[in-house]
């Protein structure tokens, strides 16, 4: 299958450091290539996924991040080259609603929360495009958006080694109130484990928020590490008894956690967005809404089988298994199977009857 | 004819002050419903522009200022409910892109210069949506994009008083030194004549500018008013000797200078962008690209015949006049008159000849 595709013009693919879409169209590309089909990437031209790229595009330019001149010009330069493709899978926002010429299949993956903005683009965009939501979370609040399909996030696993875990807790994220920093290093000192903290703090609101809450709260049992490099964060994963994620927003999914598993380690946190989706409570790390008793299963934490942990990624959270339901999804679009029309705007003259997202599968049975 | 009119999501139409887009929008969309159409405006919810509203948008909210997400969702909200017109001109960025549904004939209108990014978007939207630009320099920048027609702004003139002018010279614009406002001071203080600026200072770089440049020139004989509004423009203008225009880039039009003109106000300045086909040097102002000149012009400026300032816009830039180019454009895209096809999804499968823009009206000639 010939496969275009398109990447935000933001951050390069692969990620440098933050940036978790572009770290799953990374391993897609990849995978798909391993696969055997050819894949074309239009991502920022300083990007070393080694995959074709769509020539003559700019270079990442993260302060125009959210802009629709930057994101427009960089969707049309990208479908201008994708004319040979047989399917484009799209990654950005303003891609899927895009009038493209010529006329191809379109897959559309929302990588962030449905909120009023983007669930009205991703309504209009599924009359046409086939929309992947990352967790059948994250569908259940796409009010009046047609999901063709939920499929879980992969990541490579050839590179991360199974760590034998230590004496302490880890928290990974961005240094922001809905990660649930704070509540990280409450559960830590109640359990009496010390904790060590890696987060990105760029924005000014970030700053704000350290200097304010976290910098106050440091000591020598609580460690800030501040943004760290991949290598870095797989050491710092796998020698941790657990990874702490008290998240205090309905994350869509949360690549840390899978992360964290793929090391041996398991996770600890709140029940929110897509982790009871990811975490199997009593095996592979432990979900409760109660903080109270979050510092208790962490005492517990060191208690669970690490391979258990890694296993659970093995089996759901691989790249391949990611590639696979991509392959699957894409040659359902292109036989029709999705009730979308292969081609788009054949669909123009009326809408295509409601498809419902497909249940997936489920990680407790694994 | 049964009109939708969509203007950007961050500015009511009209502007409460600053908003050269929205004025626009707002003198078309009352024009067009004097000339007895039927006008649908796609607004910010808090607009007072006369004429039906789409109901339920959200209000202006200038911090989402160019995001995808909030333009993107006020599209698809806006042409949704565009069902019933025969035509839509649209006024955003990402409108002209929407694969909207029911396929309408669309007008598009870019109110800002031609660069890199929006090019490759008009580029691309003028294979199928009928592009204006807004002055014959404009569109001479707009490489690759196929401009349906030049059509000048014009503006109401029933409110505007024709001044007595006097003994200053003003400056109107924002706090950015390619709108010229350090050389205005310059060129006031060489010809001997007191300057008063009225000025849009709230984004940081403009309030930078203003505490770096401005401020430390500003004496007795160079005031500063900040911004002010439409009743003071008019005043401020209308009591004026001349406006100081000395603009340093390719301004697409310059509403001011019009704006000036209809006071009675001749305009000096430089001969960048749309200058030239706005002011007939030597009778509604003089235009110049060398500098030490334009203080002897602006000293020449008192016995330039103000009638002959105010008859030139009601000739040329009246919103009379816009509107009846707008409806001759309207009428020409749905017969097919443009080169477009009337219902742009026709021409799919492939793409119509190439338009040239029109000559236009010569502002000289009048």
């Amino acid at each position: 299958m010939r496969i275009g595709l398109i990447a935000p013009p933001w951050i390069p693919v692969p990620p440098p450091a933050y940036g978790g879409t572009e770290l799953v169209v990374d391993a897609l590309a990849r995978g798909l290539a391993a696969a055997g089909h050819e894949v074309l990437l239009a991502a920022p031209s300083d990007s070393t996924c080694p995959v074709p790229l769509v020539p003559d595009l700019q270079p990442a330019d993260s302060r125009t991040l959210g802009f629709t001149d930057a994101e427009l010009a960089h969707v049309v330069r990208a479908y201008a080259a994708m004319a040979d493709m047989d399917l484009v899978h799209d990654h950005t926002l303003a891609g899927p609603l895009y009038r493209h010429r010529p006329v191809l299949p379109v897959v559309a993956t929302n990588h962030g929360p449905f909120n009023a903005a983007n669930t009205a683009i991703y309504a209009a965009a599924s009359r046409d495009v086939a929309v992947v939501a990352i967790s059948r979370h994250q569908a259940s609040t796409a009010t009046g958006v047609r999901v063709a399909r939920v499929i879980h996030h992969g990541m490579e696993l050839g590179n991360v080694p199974v760590g034998d875990g230590g004496g302490y807790a880890c928290f990974l994220g961005r240094v922001n109130p809905d990660k649930g920093i704070a509540q990280a290093i409450s559960i830590a000192r109640t359990a009496g484990m010390p904790l060590k903290i890696a987060a990105k703090m760029r924005e000014p609101a970030e700053i704000d928020y350290y200097d304010s809450v976290i910098r106050p709260q440091l000591g020598s049992d609580v460690e800030f590490l501040g943004e760290i490099t991949p290598q870095e964060k797989y050491a710092l994963l796998g020698g941790a008894a657990a990874m702490l994620n008290p998240i205090q927003w309905d994350e869509p999914f949360g690549l840390v956690m899978i992360e964290a598993l793929a090391t041996g380690t398991p996770v600890v946190g709140t029940p929110r967005g897509a982790a009871p989706e990811i975490i199997v409570h009593g095996r592979t790390g432990f979900l409760t809404a109660d903080l109270d008793q979050l510092a208790g299963f962490l005492q517990q934490a060191p208690d669970l089988d690490r391979a258990q942990c890694r296993a659970h990624v093995e089996r759901h959270f691989s790249a391949r298994r990611m590639v696979e339901d991509h392959l699957q999804l894409y040659a359902d679009v292109l036989a029709g199977g999705t009730g979308l029309p292969a081609v788009p705007e054949a669909a123009a003259a009326g809408l295509p009857g409601t498809v419902r997202p497909e249940p997936g599968r489920d990680p407790g049975s694994g």
